[in-house]
């Protein structure tokens, strides 16, 4: 009998559950609640048979020369994956093999912990403050690298550039990442420190603002240096990551800027009536600069609200943590989605309350 | 300045060339020379918002089912990943964590030896003997897993069943993962052994004999307990790598056997031809049971031979390493393009002799 002995023993990530049926309200993963750019869709009617049959390009050129375009900088300083979750793996596998502990905060992306017990690298989680905000002085130690969300997630509070900026500089031999998944919805991006410190990776993805988190594009930008160590990782452990089509799509959606700026604008107009509404039925949040929001009701424990919400087929997101136990992670939707939730919440504290 | 002392120092997995013209005869990648099935172009046509706005399915379920359907397995018993390289890392990254040396063939897939390099997998090549044969007994002493490709890559061999048994049955402790990715085109597949076999993985990749290695599909089949045990660790890197596309044009392909064998029995009967016409050429060769031939001539060196046909826009595939130096490594095209390689080689070879 096969004997466990040589298996690596993990702990996996859980994703937030992604329901079959297409009559609930899906506010549990953050994703977009509007459509690609049409320019998106186009692509797939002129995807010819050698987009199949032939391997695609090992270098991605094309996506990568796009995004260096779009972001001003050179095809040098950028990596692409399948999703940031690979960009992001694929960081720690390449800067995060020294003795000495990563940094990254106590709340934040539950992957980060995962991917070092996974790759075995040494880690101390930063405790966030009592409003839940990063605190920089924490980071001015030696370590082995650092990375964080900006905005944090799931707080959904983002740190000024110039606290990012304190904590860059703080480490300039070690490798900082700033992960920058939802840095589309709210706060300055740290990209503008991209020449001026040869430490930093900012990583970023199509799952959220693009609305294609189906299709699986992560990339990041860095110095020319970190991101040639990062491929020479990366061609060792799959030469083709990205499919043709994901490819084509991806280079598709950075040319429709007015597309982009128009949706994300009203996820964040969503997003701050939402805030107004949840604040006067009783629940207290973080101030969120993202898609989603931070939310806990001052009478209602976290987790009875995420059952009654799910029985009534509204899906978002509970975390079993203790220091975030009372609280609901809710994916900014539609208008409609979102009235649906608030007028449910309405009738559910309604009833509590009688 | 950021120190290189944290770095994971790599010497990466070198693909074949990807030109990005489209005049060329390209017979380095052992690529399909046909299209996919009709049926997976069709998918691209019912492709809605939602196969990029949401996530996909973490669990692949619907693909996991059509392989497991597929090979009458349980879906329990079915992994998949971004092409069988995906799949094969994850599986050293899972299975491969002892300290005793994990066996494969000296002259195989050149990945392997990265892959270990990469995850600090203790390794021993073992060599083929003085015909490019694996010889099964070399396997029977202590490892910390066995890998190894049937047909061989790239000297095409299969190996029997009954001596592909006989190392599976002698370390019944470890994994050991028949990497399949050839075996459409010749030899007789270790699936059989499966539910005989805890320790056994078998990897198939959709690149090859599916016409779709730009969608970037591979899975294996396994034991329920090894399957689950690989879940975990890719639950730990990233939790949705297959995109929704990938798995719809997965299963697709699936449901048209007849193109599928039709598409394999044409490659088969052209690489049995070019045998022949390479035959009267002055070249010898193994007797290969894949969609290559791996063929040396009496008289040219085999870098001459790659750097002459590259010149004419047919490109093919060179190894450095010593003992192989002198082949060449020819996948089969179509018809078309094999005479125009032999039409080539005919009027190389008579140059040089006159």
């Amino acid at each position: 009998m096969v004997s466990d002995e040589n298996f690596r023993k993990v702990k996996p990530y859980v994703p937030g559950e992604q329901p079959k049926n297409d009559d609930v309200i899906k506010l549990n993963t953050n994703e977009n609640p509007y459509p690609p750019s049409p320019k998106v869709l186009e692509v797939l009617g002129n995807i010819g048979n050698s987009s199949f049959r032939k391997y695609p390009d090992p270098e991605v050129s094309d996506l990568v020369q796009a995004l260096a375009d779009y972001h001003n900088v050179k095809r040098e300083n950028v990596f692409v994956g399948v999703g940031s979750d690979d960009v992001i793996a694929m960081c720690f596998m390449t800067f995060f093999n020294g003795g000495k502990p990563v940094l990254f905060p106590d709340i934040s992306y539950a992957f980060y912990k995962v991917w070092a017990d996974l790759l075995k690298v040494n880690y101390d989680e930063i405790p966030l403050d009592n409003d839940f905000k990063i605190i920089p002085d924490d980071y001015f130690k030696e370590n082995g690298g650092i990375i964080f969300p900006n905005p944090n997630a799931p707080t959904g509070l983002v740190l000024g550039l110039d606290k990012v900026e304190s904590i860059i500089a703080s480490s300039p031999k070690t490798v900082v990442i700033v992960d920058e998944a939802y840095i589309d919805f709210g706060g300055e991006s740290a990209l503008s420190l991209i020449d001026k410190y040869d430490n930093l990776i900012v990583t970023r993805t199509y799952s959220k603002s693009r609305a294609m988190a189906g299709m699986r594009i992560g990339y990041c930008v860095g110095s020319a240096e970190l991101i040639k160590v990062l491929n020479s990782v990366k061609f060792s452990y799959n030469s083709y990551t990205m499919s043709d089509i994901a490819i084509k799509t991806g280079i598709a959606s950075l040319k429709d800027e007015d597309y982009f700026k128009q949706t994300v604008g009203r996820i964040v107009d969503t997003r701050e009536k939402t805030k107004r509404e949840l604040n006067r039925l009783g629940f207290t949040f973080l101030d969120s600069s993202s898609n989603f929001i931070f939310a806990k009701h001052k009478d209602i424990d976290g987790e009875q609200l995420f059952n009654a919400l799910k029985k009534n087929k509204i899906f978002v997101r509970h975390f079993n943590s203790e220091k975030i136990k009372d609280y609901l992670r809710i994916t900014i939707g539609t208008e409609d989605e979102m009235k649906s939730l608030i007028d449910f919440l309405k009738r559910y504290l309604g009833y509590k309350e009688v």
